[in-house]
């Protein structure tokens, strides 16, 4: 019953994906080149490998959605497979289509294989894998398109950077990050073209001794009205719904809200934002942003701000040992094709996953079943908000 | 309906604490000393303030426990504050019995103070205060009790150590950490006994300079069966779940699972544990633990580790700038009674949350009404999990 | 993370009933007097047996209130059990206290006695009876009492009337409900009063014979503005909801929308209710309301009305045949002090659920956080829907 | 993250119908002809019109079965609307691809129409009325075709009949329902073979009329094992949620569990179902079955029956008063194409909601992640139970 509730489905080599979103306002002006322009944005960077070619990722609205406006019913979303026609052998849910019998048994380090298939006592290991893959970001992008589309009716803007690859940083201002256009064509979206390069030559190297790189991306949401969240139980509070949001994207291993790792190691006296009262705004500000937009799980009007840490892909192509589930031998993991970064995409999902936590919350707060009545409750507590 | 729904209430400064647990399993052995062990490890540790001596916690079990067993029915604990009696003529929810009327319009930096008035229209900023003070966690820390007593019959313990104090870091092997009762007593909980040294000198020159300083601790579980989470929906994974948990509790800012910020600085080849096989024990296992217990979401037998920073206490002895909400003139934050560091301590509120997370999971994946059901059904599995 | 969300705690011989309700909207005027008042209708009623007068439930805010304000953290309530001290033998959380060690090894035909001793594996069935007594809808009365406070400030109100017991049937138009006051002193809430003379009659035969008697009771809710509930997704149905409120109310064993079970019998053409415009209003109105005031599952402006059927209480004075599960010997079920007839306080419990629900769905649509920002979201609407 | 979670997705002329199921076990036999047969048996029944022989349902998994076996992922289903190219001028998503723009502005009485336009601010009522129809129940029906095969590996077996068109009544032992196979093809479901030709002259004569009927359908369960629900909490209370589900289906105004609407009119002493044990069976058993199956919300091992009453379809081929909603003026609903009769296929849906609310259950209660885990569980469970 929450509103912008959201489920995905979907194997990486079955039909497509599907994504269901429930609690969209009525009257949003939503069209699928709305939500396209994500799926696009995931799909690019420096050192994706050759899948990202096969596909160009493309939704058709399903349900909800009417002459381009959604009608408050659930909506849903199919992501067609391009290569389905390769793979109906294999994964095909009759049984009689499935002539393509061979199993998968060997585990790979780092992928859900393994437990995967403990858990779910799967002998045939590509029935977790197809699940566990990062192919279904491709879904929450979509979601996350949505989520996007209502929060620009009210000027809220979501942003991404690569600030780290490997060991190479990059020097960003991530609350200055205004625009995601002068990126989206960049190899890395890194704003720190110095670095950037050197990240490239650090990810060729990599690729040159079969090997992966993760890195640490910025994602940063601006315009957010100070009240979202709370401070009152353990389950509203927001920075602990975007560390959940972003650490269960697939290889995510870190999150820090704001500058939460360096705070840790500076004294309090250098650690929070002070606060200061603009006469002619009738707002109150703070000229500093370490606590990336959230006090007490709730946020103050400055940017949104999360960074996220991901791990190297685990497909390698230079092997790590691993055993067969079926016969317990030791093997040395075949080679792949592979991407050997994936940080740039991380942040665009990331990008998706904070747009669907802000959204939630902006329903939470404001209510409202059409976009009008959203609009007006907004308003009305903004007014408030000048006179407080 | 989930099991091991919770939910706390209480001020800081109000008659006590609630906490009330749904779905505990029938049977369970359940008494006051399971959880005010707790209760008390929460209070203790280098550079607390005056009020950790004031207060002596302990929990009263109001319902859902019987001669030391629980029902299964929901179980409501009570946690008395000690010093209501001071505290009364301010707090009371009597209209009448309130003599004291004197509001607090100053918000402090780094505190919901400013964000929750707002969002709540509190001209008093007390009342938005008094709820997100850290004084919450102790209801949290017996929530944790309870969770931990039910991990317990299962043989998963949780343990915590602090790994930072401000710049000062510990060389600690988390994966190593057998046992809380060698830490309980120390000033820090830190392992590494020169570095706790550095520590607690730290600490001293930031209280003479009225500072406070903030840190990093690791919560471990071990014992923990693989298959608990799961890669099949952003909201089942684990890492997400222990993610929203950490980083819900006060000052918390950044989360990792095991080695998560350092490995997104090395390469694929250095990043994840190799499998291997046990033919004596006829089970899968790693040498090395870099994932922190959790691939693709899913526990896979090795210990859960997860690293939380923390912030500098906010209650700054040196002040910060703010603005009254009144008057909108600016002020600067006058002193207070507080602690200087809170790291140990959060680390033993991190205990609670791991094992908040993982009871919850052990209940979805395994069922059962009653202790018995739970063990046939767990013991069932591992015998499975033997013989995949 | 739902708004009012809510739990009960407690045994019927415990210390007394815990119940916790998160979200409740800052600055909501409430004080004790607010929530007694329907703890004390709860208790009235021709035919209540002797523990009526042993209790006088009262209940004490311990968190969530201050000074007769809510503060938008979660509202704790204490309804302490006046006869703990003659319990505490048999029932204290505390092993050694335990004094009194008989079981209860004989379940009643109609209680949860034999299936929840089966489910969790309770020899001492009174592990079961005490959290399955319909003593826990005195803490429901007290969450229901907040509901009431909150829709009191919209002018919504909730009435409840009795409409039959056993055979006995009244004539009553339960759209027209529009006062509590004048039945809270009646013997059985029911305005017709030549019916509710011989419902006592009836009533005082059955006793005679050691016997007990059900019946049904009306639940109506006034002021309700159309735009509650939704028809998008069965589990956002305001029907369905109302529906598992009331059924979930102990003994109760059907639940009907407006006149539900009359309108399965009648043509298309009686059993709808034609819409008028009202140029003076600006609204659209029914003359009749066999819909009971919900289309599609969203409410239309009418009263909400729902109808309860009870069965008699199975806490028989005339015994039934039951087999102990000890010995798995017949025995006939023991005499046992109780109530003869309990509609009349079905009713006011039913009145609490459905303020419940009501002000659950109040909250998902309008938002707000503090009452002030209700009102505005709920004056806009009003007014919009003047105009629509 | 509970188990067995769905959504539905679809307008009634849309493309087509989405269902998401989660948490399905893995391992569990599944294809599309199991599901296809409930979504023909939904189609069937005397009185139903035209639309029903335009479309033949079927469905198509997307997501989360291979070969024939759930994956335990997400399992998406679509069932294509066959008329979907009758309609897409009218209903494309695509702005573009919507050339016939005509709005209904004319609300039916007895439809979400009016309500729902004002809810979600739709000038245009087709927004509202093609979500709100009950084409929805096929997706329904989808869903619960997946539960029923899960309930089937537990020889859980469930089964509707009706026993009420307008007045005329069958006289039918829900008890003794034992098949579906010998009603499937009856004109109305109804087991009493003379009353079924009563109802059919009836439905004729409202036919004739230009009207519709309502009337009751039963919904059994058998073989279900005691345990399922719990007393200790209202949510879990399990007539409350088969309460919600079927009160949630379109145009159930009524609900009972067992004999709930009779049981209300006798005394307690022949309201109640006596317990015997029976040694060969090593079982407690009843005789009689007033209260359906469920005692303090739980189920005893008896069969689970729900009564439905259905109130007569409100699109009327006779008309009744409404109002424009943006003329203001009165008018006469005009004639549509329509069912006079949906009674039978209300009984299906509600063998969906039933089946779909006991696998919750089940899963809650015996967990497991595989088809054999749950296996294992039960087993071990029901061994106990011969044993308590």
């Amino acid at each position: 019953m929450p509103r912008f509730e959201w489920v995905t489905a979907g194997e990486s080599h079955g039909k497509g994906l599907t994504a269901v979103v429930s609690g969209v306002p009525a009257g949003l002006p939503l069209e699928a080149k709305h939500v396209n322009v994500d799926l696009a944005r995931r799909q690019k960077g420096y050192g994706r490998g050759g899948r990202m070619k096969i596909e160009s990722d493309a939704v058709e609205f399903l349900a909800g959605v009417r002459a381009g406006v959604a009608l408050g019913s659930p909506i849903s979303m199919w992501i067609q497979n391009r290569d389905w026609k390769n793979w109906s052998q294999i994964m095909s849910p009759e049984p009689d289509a499935v002539t393509d019998r061979r199993t998968l048994t060997r585990p790979r380090p780092g992928h859900a294989d393994l437990v995967g298939g403990l858990k779910y006592n799967h002998q045939d290991l590509r029935n977790v894998l197809e699940r566990a893959s990062a192919r279904e970001t491709a879904a929450r992008s979509a979601v996350g398109g949505i989520a996007k589309r209502l929060l620009d009716e009210f000027n809220i803007q979501i942003f991404s950077a690569v600030l780290q690859i490997g060991p190479v940083k990059a020097d960003v201002d991530v609350n200055a990050l205004e625009s995601n256009a002068e990126f989206d064509d960049s190899p890395l979206r890194c704003p720190d073209k110095e670095a950037e390069q050197k990240m490239m030559e650090y990810i060729n190297q990599r690729q040159r001794n079969g090997d992966t790189c993760g890195g640490v991306a910025a994602v940063v949401a601006r315009g957010v009205p100070p009240g979202l969240g709370s401070h009152t139980a353990w389950n509203r509070k927001l920075d602990g719904r975007i560390a959940q949001a972003m650490m269960s994207i697939q290889a995510i291993k870190g999150v820090s809200i704001g500058e939460g790792m360096r705070v840790a190691g500076v004294p309090g006296s250098e650690a929070h934002d002070e606060i200061f009262y603009d006469d002619a705004r009738r707002a109150f500000y703070r000229k500093t942003n370490r606590a990336g937009g959230l006090e007490g799980g709730v946020t103050n009007g400055m940017p949104v701000v999360a960074l996220i840490a991901m791990k190297p892909i685990s497909t390698l192509a230079r092997p790590l040992q691993s055993v067969d589930i079926q016969t317990k031998e030791p093997f040395i993991a075949q080679k792949e094709r592979t991407d050997s970064c994936a940080v740039p995409a991380a942040g665009i999902v990331g990008e998706a996953m904070m747009a669907i936590v802000l959204a939630t919350a902006f329903l939470q707060k404001f209510g409202g079943d059409s976009l009008s009545e959203m609009k007006r409750n907004v308003d009305g507590y903004l007014e408030y908000a000048r006179n407080f």
